[in-house]
């Protein structure tokens, strides 16, 4: 089949083998595969990103002297069975699945393993117990937005708001946007939402934020006392000392870059939830004294259970999210654009 | 009255101003008051104290060019009322108290203030309404302890640890020693606990530790699996995949410098619940990857809330904690030697 590789810090196109499923495993043809930042990160130091994967002992290995290919974000058409398998679904039916088949040495991460190429190429092995039908008449496209959202739903699990807390989504990328989503579908409000680039702006309203902020134009860190959050330690003693109800903060961190903590850890109010769902691949700091003094919650998240990808799948997934489509020769310079992405959200690769 | 003040870099005993109470308040001799970590960093650098106290908020103020009585750690005896005062306990009664007094411009830090001098010295001005009266046949140094074991009741509190989570307690300091006096006083188990120091690790297992590790000697993060904790992330997710029940990890972090985050992130199980109770003062780096990967929740502590404070004054204070006591003209000997603290825990003043 042809494949968008990833060999070394290249990435080219290429016939490679075609997957075979094995016991329980099906094969689908890739429709759509969006590019996930994740890809950007490894994609840029395979070396590095092998490394950290093998540190935390996270499913399956990934030799960086080999190629690879990339692209876990997919909706594909079920072309065939592999041996011992239920075959409840006909053949041509949509799917999306949770990235992840059972190699010989335990679960893989499909899009990053050198044994179950990923959607950057025409075809993919995917286990057939973790297959979900894509709802009738959803585009492929919007079927494939399925994984990226399904971090957002995942992470607003993780940082259960209460009904009068106040949300701020830090970075209106696919992760941000992804999160305003999920807090949407609850019909949580209010939620402020903060990005440098307006057409982000402009599409974090659309997708639900009550307030945007640009940070260059503002601090998103100033307005915690107009949404009814005490925003020092004697505002929220006071409250406390006078039996008033006070409003909590939850804090989004969907950037993922050094130096995004320590600005969120020195604008928290006082015992504000924060949760990281950006992955930051490099070492970072802040300083712990603000974060003490107010008891901030720090919870990182990643990734999603089945039940919360089901979840997500039946949900429409909200448009003006996929902001180009390419073909495989494509790949290479959709990641350059996305290192500064400028008015782009979400790539998708259909091979 | 005489007093132990912190003036620049030194501490010198001197006359000091009579505190008098005003309307709500009361006044208490001093009988003992502990050294807190937090009055050795300020007293080394009472500037960058007040600075960090000014950033946050936190209420009072403190003026770097001028002198301080510290100590917040005590037990007194009431000798006199103040004006619109309810006069329900007779003079002569033993009291502790959370430090804190209603100054003109709201709540200030007794021990931390240059309007209400601390305990490391003769007398003190306290709040009527904040006062409880020591139970009785307590001694004056056991009763010293509340706050300090007040800190580890809330560190509990905040951690709430489930019947079947795995503690591990880093740093066995009296933060730490007080993290396991709180775990032990609800009956949890298991609870082990790392310091460098024969000593504090005997009183650790005195207190309730059931495992104590040298640090030098073996790292405490290797031991997850006999503690039914699943160390990886594959462990974790076969065990879910299999519906067998994971034990979770709670770790307290109880040292306080730079680099004990990194530590812990890197050494803690997926899925631990990280509570912070030592306070960093300054700058710290670690990398999010491990955090992130491993879903790890970290939640800053600090103080306590009044019912925490009381309930842990009702409980007797463990013995063994108060290594040596001095009047005030020891006190800053005393802060020169728990810099390196050796085999002390709590060095009690006695004005």
């Amino acid at each position: 089949m042809r494949a968008a590789v990833v060999r070394g810090d290249r990435i080219v196109v290429t016939e490679v083998e075609d997957p075979a499923p094995g016991p329980g495993q099906v094969l689908v043809r890739t429709l759509a595969c969006g590019i996930c930042g994740s890809d950007l990160h490894a994609a840029q130091d395979l070396a590095g990103f092998a490394a950290h994967m093998a540190r935390v002992g996270a499913p399956g290995g990934l030799d960086p002297r080999r190629q690879v290919v990339f692209g876990h974000e997919f909706s594909a058409e079920l072309v065939g069975y592999g041996p011992d398998t239920a075959r409840s679904l006909p053949l041509g039916t949509m799917v999306c699945a949770v990235p992840l088949v059972l190699g010989p040495e335990g679960p893989e991460n499909v899009g990053y393993s050198q044994r179950f190429p990923g959607g950057f190429g025409e075809l993919m092995v995917l286990q057939e117990a973790g297959l979900l039908a894509v709802p009738e008449g959803r585009q492929a496209e919007q079927a494939a937005l399925t994984e990226p959202l399904a971090v957002g739903e995942h992470a607003v699990v993780r940082a259960a708001p209460g009904q009068d807390d106040v949300c701020l989504v830090v970075g209106c990328g696919p992760v941000g946007l992804a999160v305003i989503a999920a807090l949407k579908a609850r019909g949580h409000g209010p939620m402020v939402a903060a990005d440098f680039s307006p057409a982000r702006r402009a599409l974090a309203e659309r997708l639900g934020a009550d307030v945007v902020v640009d940070p260059a134009a503002g601090s998103p860190y100033t307005r915690w006392g107009e949404l009814g959050v005490p925003a020092t330690i004697i505002e929220r003693g006071a409250n406390e000392l006078f039996g008033v109800a006070s409003r909590n903060a939850v804090i989004f961190e969907c950037v993922g870059v050094p130096g995004m903590l320590r600005e969120i850890v020195e604008g928290a109010p006082p015992r504000a939830r924060i949760v990281v769902v950006g992955v930051c691949m490099s070492e970072d700091a802040f300083e712990p004294f603000p974060a003490v003094v107010k008891e901030l919650d720090v919870r990182f998240s990643i990734g999603y259970t089945q039940e919360e990808f089901a979840a997500t799948l039946l949900r429409d997934a909200p448009g003006g999210l996929v902001t180009r489509a390419v073909g495989l020769d494509g790949v290479a310079e959709a990641f350059e654009t996305l290192r500064s992405p400028g008015e782009h959200v979400k790539i998708m690769v259909k091979p």
